[in-house]
């Protein structure tokens, strides 16, 4: 039977402010990328999103960022090496205890905002997160695009990849996703996706923009939950792979 | 053979800034008391003050703070106890995962400034650090002060309990330090200092400031290393410790 | 006629987390307490809401706070004075600038949360407000409780003092509000608050938690816009307060 | 007869940490670019040095810069046009306040480390910088480089450019800064850096690496106060250009 992981980002919000349904998303996901206090989450609320997900079974992954709170971690900072691997191994570390100490642990490592998109192509900075994951713990494994610099960096020092696709974006022909700043780059209606979804964790392929198929063979399929409108399309994608008999479970 | 630790603050500055000559005290202290980023102590110096630390055989403890890098930690903050669990774990994660990077793995835990000097008698705050070294590991001894409410909380949750004394501090007769706005309160003439600490240590006592003998029995002593003066004092106690035919070794 | 200001706390979000509906607010309230970055507020939604109340005509005033964004400015902290005069002229200063640039100014000054609540008996942090309102512009008033440490020290450096009254708080015999920590202690029922704000600005008394009429004497009162029923609540105390004829208006 | 301006960074420290000797350069300087608090400099420092600038008659300029403590300002963050308006905007705004409060006031504006490099020549960050400027006060001058995009968008929106030189920096034929990554670019003798200075500023011409002649018609020479070799720097500087007969003095 076809299985898929779903993963979404949880625990954003910082002290009195929330970003997102975290608990709504925990009843969709089965993998939660955890903010780990860079970009978005106060230790306490930490705590309560690795709680909730180690109640849940859903798999903690660190989500690691520029250490920019004011920009939510989506602008690129020209960070040094040095400095890069430490801020990751800091952060992997700080959401271990926390996971640890609300019952669960951290199962793997997924770059946010600017960094993931920085990875995609910056060979040093993707350097930098391979050698922090593998400095922290050399067994976890780290969920990104396929293709990027950041996947060959990581199989450079022996870390397991797992390729993760959008469910809401557009792909072009060669597999890379259309620019947010092109028409048509985000998909908005639920049951479209989830049908796109379906088909490509099925199939293994993909429509791109120009009507071609596009060979997509992912584990995971990134869902979001910071909106209500974006709930409802994690939940449409979930209830038709379910519909479909595809089994939904971590990918780890 | 007698024998005793020597601790001192280390990783303390932050980015460009530093503050006090780290690498001069990790060849005079056995336990290096490593800021963990709250107070001080950006990622990438916590490496490097690890790694030396590491190379050197000195043990590492996390100095958890108050969230406050523009006060240093030196501030109480009126945390709430959820938060403030939160925070401790957070910190002692990070230093971990920085230690075990570098090499080496966090060996015990020491509250910093204003937090160590708000357990001493705020249960509520001390039960909270208690019950994050306890959650981030359990096995972790944490460093303080004898009688205070910290070793209490500490104790009720099983942490194993490890006594200090400064070395260029004045003691009240009934073991208290002497307040820092008081006259005489912090000692500054090395050999004093030096002569002092090794009286304590081969006898378990002090001279109080009202000249009464107080009973103080210590597996660590506390020294500084802000400034040059500070170094200059430090040294002189490790080396009136060896003359004197004590052993100084790492409590843990 | 009977005239009173309305105030609420606005751009109290963070870079991508936003908090309460500032622009339904700015359609009640006559003056603005706008964060300054301290315990919320970055630059860039400062600039908006600046804007945003310049085009309504609703005053700005400087929501000054200690240097918590993970706390809120809800928690105190034992600053020192120096300190705390110069975070305020800094939050001021910052502010000034950017209602400027907006297109209007800063018309007065309010101490946020933990800061608010510390200064109403804290003479020491009272003062040092005080001189650093006193500092950035002598002529702003500040806007606070009736007999609070903080209008005594603003009063002897010779500020302008402005009373405020809590639409939906309770009040005791003595004019001091009920505490947070006692039931009863906030209000929850639009007509019914609205009702006593009429009430309290026609006659210039309310009727305190024991039954008794208390005098409150006052020029603005404090409404809230973080939560839907806020700002319902904030509509109801606009609405019959027009209804009875009362010209709400800016103190300033 | 001949005149000069000198500038420095000061006010960089933050907190416990402190960073270069400010009352050295304080009696070098005639313009004193202060921090901000978006890369170093905490209000209270800021105060205090302001307080000695306004005593000793140092012109005070706003240093502002990206919002990165952990990294000095000195990494390119690739920032929203209307966040860096804002944040700029919010800078000199709470540098004047400050200014104020210490008895003087901010006299130019000069942009910081990655801010200072980026906008020589990217004209997007360069006009958001102008147009903060001429937001918060179009009377300020801007400090910078000659040629830059910077001074052309200042010109632009009809700001005073106040062009300024490098006495230890070595310069290539078209009058641009060597690399600090090649061999060369950073002079440290302070008789021939000193030596230099006098001829640029005497002669508005400077010997190129490759021994060419190339104009260099400033107002104002940048130098270092960072390390004592830099305060030596500075005073050779200061010293060399008062034997030339050189007038130093403020250029507003």
């Amino acid at each position: 039977m076809a299985a898929i992981d779903l993963n979404a980002d949880l625990g954003e919000g910082f002290g009195v402010w929330s970003l997102g349904d975290d608990e709504a998303m925990l009843g969709i996901v089965t993998s939660a990328n955890v903010a780990c206090g860079f970009h978005a989450g106060d230790p306490a609320s930490l705590m309560r999103v690795c709680r909730l997900a180690a109640e849940r079974g859903v798999r903690i992954g660190a989500q690691v960022s520029y250490r920019d709170l004011a920009g939510f971690g989506r602008r690129f900072i020209d960070v040094a090496v040095e400095d890069l691997v430490a801020d990751v191994v800091y952060q992997i570390g700080a959401l271990q205890a926390i996971a640890c100490a609300a019952g669960s642990t951290v199962s793997y490592v997924k770059p946010h905002g600017a960094l993931y998109n920085t990875i995609v192509t910056n060979h040093e900075q993707a350097a930098a997160v391979a050698s922090a994951v593998s400095l922290a713990d050399a067994t976890l494994p780290v969920l990104g695009m396929a293709g990027s610099a950041f996947f060959e960096e990581a199989a450079r020092v022996g870390l397991h990849t797992v390729a993760e696709a959008f469910a809401d974006r557009a792909y072009q022909p060669d597999g890379q996703l259309v620019s947010r700043r092109e028409a048509g780059a985000v998909l908005d209606d639920p049951a479209a996706i989830a049908q796109r979804v379906v088909t490509m964790v099925s199939s293994g392929q993909i429509t791109a923009v120009d009507g071609s198929p596009v060979a997509v063979s992912v584990e995971s399929v990134c869902v979001h939950g910071d909106s209500p409108g974006a709930v409802q399309i994690a939940t449409a994608v979930r209830d038709q792979l379910e519909a479909a008999g595809i089994d939904i479970r971590p990918f780890c």
